[in-house]
């Protein structure tokens, strides 16, 4: 195979999600495709490379100084929801339910990866909490081992403060068959039964 | 969102088998890797569309003017396997079965699409098969419709040479499972069968 044409292919299996079949296809698509389109694919990677840069109020991505989401009035200060990345800021965004503030920790606790809470931007959060008048702290790490020992240790670290907090509910999925769930996710539904 | 974040994931979805949520991952995955690495892929990208073309004789890509395989003189120039696309070239020989040359169709039949055979590389192929001395020619194109119409007019056209002319078998996947498989992968597999 010619040089150029493995390399390439071999880039793009460095990505998240792309096996070596993906690469392929993306690869001859490239090839195929108008090089105007891949200029501005290239330009889009570039632009976001050099001109995005970290909230210093909740450490989401941001074109501007401050991001969108702090810097808008009609929102509600006074609610912040703790996310693992900033990409579950983009998610949690796309369903609109919630209209209060984001605060981003870079990661959970991992003793295995030897990421402690120094490493996480939690001073960060201490510092936010004393400086703005917070009346509720929706936890919303993953429902995985790592996001609910770190849910538990900003529980015990957050109760000294007089703020409500929440942990997001975790139960079936939307659209999915009690069938084909898993016993934990059984169990947590049914702890979390709500009253009709 | 950041509208530089919102336009690189739409680009990204632009590129065959990535949604939305896949290109969001790799949007961040893209902010969250170090420059240089990002360069290299940026790098990658523009070397293959700048540098590569068509080998003159099979249609493949190549960064020099005849591609390895046409110029690689251990190989039995006397087998010609016809594929559909370049890409089919690299899944070929990754299995390493084949070791004559390929012919590069640069597409199917297809009338709905409005695809003639005057749209594929047909008189190339008839022009190799004049010129050179030809004993099989296989006929690899995909298990479609549109690339048995074009396995069959090909075979059609071609038998009027003194040239032997297959077609790869068609049966079920290695690793796979009878329960599983399509009534027409069933019956092309006990049609195909060979004697032990």
């Amino acid at each position: 195979m010619s040089k150029i044409l493995n390399n390439l292919i071999i880039q793009l299996t460095k990505l998240p999600g792309i096996g070596w079949k993906s690469a392929q296809r993306i690869c001859f698509f490239i090839l195929k495709t108008k090089k105007s389109e891949i200029d501005e694919l290239i330009h889009a990677i570039q632009l976001a490379k050099s001109k995005l840069s970290f909230c210093p109020i909740c450490f989401n991505y941001t074109e501007n100084y401050m991001c969108e989401i702090c810097s808008d009035n009609k929102r509600n200060h006074t609610q912040l929801c703790i996310v693992e990345d900033a990409s579950d800021i983009i998610t949690i965004e796309r369903s609109a339910i919630f209209k209060g503030l984001y605060h981003v920790l870079g990661g959970v606790l991992s003793p295995i990866d030897n990421i402690g809470p120094e490493k996480l931007r939690i001073k960060e959060l201490i510092e936010r909490i004393n400086k703005n008048k917070i009346q509720e702290i929706i936890i919303a790490t993953n429902p995985t081992r790592e996001g609910e020992a770190t849910a538990y240790y900003l529980l015990k670290l957050l109760k000294q403060y007089n703020i409500k907090i929440t942990r997001i509910a975790k139960g079936l999925p939307i659209g999915s068959d009690l069938d084909l769930a898993d016993e934990m996710t059984i169990s947590e539904a049914f702890e979390g039964r709500q009253e009709l």
